[in-house]
């Protein structure tokens, strides 16, 4: 507990709402990976991406679990958060497979990122649901042999793959600023750090920088 | 082992059909669930659905493993069911999100059956696989409360709802038969109890009483 004591109230909204975000955004994640998986040009890709797409399902019944744990059903905790994820997917359809696997592990990546980063803001058992989370084995690690034998098989691939991870990126970012200045918690909850803006910032950039590492693993240089 | 001493090559090829099949119905049943979800009235129906169809990848994945064991790649055993599996639900789309309901109870529970009965059929390895996937707890029960409760508030629902539970069997039984008339081995196998055709029209018959069980436990009569 770093911040309960101090406001209580505060800090719960904060954590219903970081928790209904994330499992919103795993939700639907599998939804969009589901679909996905009809790109993959093999039956065995095909099934990798399957089997991605159930694990966000088991996120999501974790994060439902803590919800229900503290009395919080997990569709009201969602609802805010559906307008802004679903438009997130709306903006980024991969038109391939190469892309659907970018923003596969961009978006796991990503996620996992911010689990991490969330994880030192928030009460113990929220923390220990984030630590089993992330225990999990590297889940879009396949992404990074299929883009990378694409790449090499067809250099030309590489900057338009490119340019949609950073576009990927764009929305993410750009989703979570139109999230963050209607939900006044989780921005309090995000600038516990430093106490203002420069906090969230930062963190921003922290996740750029480890989503331009990604890019590097997958052969598309990062910016 | 009961057959496997005997004739090898033959069970071989037959159990290689079986996982193949199997584990396409899993993936491919996994993608229609997951399209169905979004016809869930609420976010909690949708995660049920959602729920259901990470637990297919959950079966393809041991399906997978089981053949991989055996030097079989999954995707080369699945290749010859997908024609039919595709005819299946091509011609069983749900129009409503009762139908997707009753779709994914009734085909759970005739894979659950379909697995009892050709336990008894296979080598050891492959039962102890069966009762692994047979383990698991039931999985569809939320079907039983949603079409309880639409056919309570409103009985006319009932009638069409059986009507669509009938085609979906109907279907089911029709895209097996065209499987067993390609695919010599699986008809073999099929037939091991008792030598001839008989076998197979019984597994049917077995099959479809159970079935009628179900849609009884719905609220839906029942032939």
């Amino acid at each position: 507990m770093t911040c309960a004591d101090a406001a209580p109230p505060v800090v719960d909204a904060a954590i219903v709402d970081l928790l209904g975000a994330l499992a919103y955004a795993q939700l639907s994640g599998f939804d969009r990976l589901a679909e996905d998986a009809r790109l993959a040009p093999t039956l065995g890709r095909r099934a990798d991406m399957a089997r991605l797409a159930a694990q966000q399902v088991q996120h999501f019944g974790r994060l439902a679990q803590r919800l229900a744990d503290g009395g919080v059903d997990v569709g009201t905790a969602m609802q805010p958060f559906v307008t802004a994820v679903e438009a997130f997917h709306a903006l980024t359809v991969p038109s391939t497979w190469l892309e659907s696997v970018v923003k596969a592990y961009v978006g796991d990546g990503l996620a996992a990122d911010f689990y991490r980063e969330v994880a030192t803001l928030v009460d113990a058992d929220t923390r220990s649901l984030i630590d089993d989370v992330l225990a999990e084995e590297p889940r879009a690690a396949f992404a990074v042999g299929e883009v990378s034998a694409a790449v090499r098989a067809q250099p030309a691939v590489a900057g338009r793959l490119a340019l949609w991870a950073r576009r990927l990126v764009g929305e993410a970012v750009s989703q979570a600023q139109h999230v963050l200045a209607e939900r006044e918690s989780l921005l309090r909850l995000l600038m516990q750090g430093s106490g203002d803006l420069a906090a969230v910032a930062a963190l921003t950039g922290r996740l750029t920088a480890r989503h331009d590492d990604r890019l590097r693993a997958l052969g598309l240089g990062g910016s």
